[in-house]
């Protein structure tokens, strides 16, 4: 099976490696991110997505930001990873991964000894452990998630949780990978999930290329779909899941939770450990982005409502604990009630 | 206050004048359908759409039809009007009122007495008659509707119930319209209803041009907008509502109606009797139009999902009667237990 690497180290090990998920699916196009602007730039234009890859490509983005000081004293150095990581840590809120990527990396950095190269060595280090990290949870996630996938179940997934949103096999896909390497039969529904088609790009584009079945459709289709029996249970990823089990995930993830009740289908949540924030109590402490207007008005180069029409457009929504039957971390599968105050155990 | 006018007659009163509603929102391109062809061509490429104006298109493009066999034979007049009428049928099948105009043009032409030009006379005033009593329809709707919009109301709707989809002023924002005009604040949360983007496209349009508020949103944000508290109530449309009060509505309708239950908020469906069938018991039991894949694929003239990947691309989906606070017909406010098994009374 041929799973897409969406973040790693250029061939020098100077820069950061992207596939540029903007191109996708149309083309494959990887980017090298040599700067700190390009590191920002791929992060808020979404040229890197979902919330293990960000906080990789974050935390890859230091070491470049570094490199490029290496000559200087140690404290310009780590003055220059500070503001660095302030201006990485700003291109996107909701993740809790990009946040603590950064503070793992400037920890790093802080209690570093030598010379400013053996810092940034250092430093290289540990951006590489982070990608392996992640790597490995995403094969633990597979593992323990596989197990909620019976054969010849019919799957629907919202947005991205898959190789492109992460440093391995992705978190909501990765069970789904495991699944099919185990023998079985799965066949995905991927909701499109506008604005920026997450779900028809690149969960249908990366499934496809697995050789994995997966059917395309509009995000107000999934309702109907469930009424109808085609679907026999969902998972999708998260971008933070706080104290209380609440679930910030990709904008439209809520609507599935509310209708897999209804139909009382199996919802679930896939997300490796650094997603929790046992710091954020619910999800109604969560920062919610707003996405710019034009995403809604011209996503598509089109004009496609009015110059002059307002547009609410957050990247998120909130699913309650009460909706999720169970979530899958890399140490294994949780069910209600959700406690996560003292993290994942 | 300035609403559109979808569907008329041409100027020299032979063909069909339409909005062409390909084209909005960026630019106002009207039509004159002079053909069987063009009738069919404009009601199969959504140039004109919605239940009731389908209706009125269908009807109007029969006499287009008729006239132009004006000279020949009253039986092979006859036999041309159900051969055109038989194709215009076939372009759409989900919504009632289609059918339901062309079986009424068609009775019409059998009972006319007279010459072959009489009887074309006769269908002209009879699609005039349809088109008219849909305008007092839309008008009565309106007012009954109205009552259920306070003052200040923040209302979601889902799709394009408007002037555009009627020969009036609409059904859903028939409703929106008139509490305006009675002085009432209203502020619309428009769905921009993928694939096709009625609600971003149209909705906001219309209501745009008419002076109202209106805020446009992906399809999957409409719940987390519910559960922050910024919705009061639902309205829509509808293409067919049954004898046991199930309603088939554009595709997404049914996880608004989900959500809506979910936050205890009204959600009610707003039609002329026309779109009532009685004659068909369950919405189960409705056909629902599947249409093409590229819609999804390539819907915005960009590759938006891979060539390969399958697609599910229904154009309509099924409410349970039990979601449905109350429906709004021209002839008032119906409320549960909805029994239409004799129509609406």
């Amino acid at each position: 099976m041929e799973i897409v690497q969406s973040v790693r180290w250029s061939d020098d090990g100077r820069a950061v490696r992207i596939i540029d998920q903007r191109a996708l699916p149309g083309s494959e196009v990887f980017r090298d991110l040599a700067t700190t602007d390009d590191v920002c730039d791929a992060i808020s234009t979404l040229a890197v997505r979902g919330a293990p890859a960000i906080g990789i490509a974050g935390a890859m983005g230091l070491v470049v930001a570094a490199a490029s000081d290496a000559g200087r004293s140690r404290d310009a150095l780590l003055e220059r990873l500070r503001s660095a990581a302030a201006r990485i840590r700003s291109t996107r809120r909701t993740a809790v991964n990009l946040g603590w990527a950064l503070d793992r990396m400037l920890a790093t950095a802080e209690q570093a000894d030598g010379s400013p190269d053996r810092v940034v060595e250092r430093l290289h280090d540990e951006a590489t452990a982070i990608l392996e990290e992640d790597r490995a949870m995403c094969r633990a996630i597979g593992r323990f998630g596989a197990d909620l996938i019976p054969d010849g179940a019919r799957v629907l997934t919202h947005c991205n949780a898959g190789a492109l949103a992460t440093g391995g096999i992705g978190t909501a896909l990765a069970a789904i990978y495991t699944a099919v390497e185990q023998g079985k039969r799965v066949h995905v529904y991927a909701d499109e999930t506008r604005p920026l088609l997450q779900g028809a790009r690149l969960t249908a584009w990366e499934l496809g290329r697995a050789g994995i079945d997966v059917t395309v459709l509009a995000d107000g289709a999934a309702a109907s779909l469930m009424q109808r029996g085609f679907v026999d249970l969902c998972i999708v990823g998260a971008d933070r899941i706080v104290a209380n089990g609440d679930v910030a995930n990709k904008v439209g993830t809520y609507g599935v939770a509310i209708a897999a009740r209804r139909h009382e289908l199996p919802f679930y949540v896939a997300a490796p450990t650094t997603t929790f924030d046992p710091r954020t109590a619910r999800g109604a402490d969560i920062e919610i982005e707003q996405r710019g207007a034009d995403e809604i008005r011209c996503g598509f180069g089109m004009q496609t409502a009015p110059a002059t029409a307002r547009v609410h457009n957050p990247a998120f929504d909130v699913t309650p604990a009460d909706l999720v039957t169970a979530m899958v971390s890399d140490r294994g599968v949780h069910r209600p009630p959700y406690d996560f105050a003292r993290g994942v155990r």
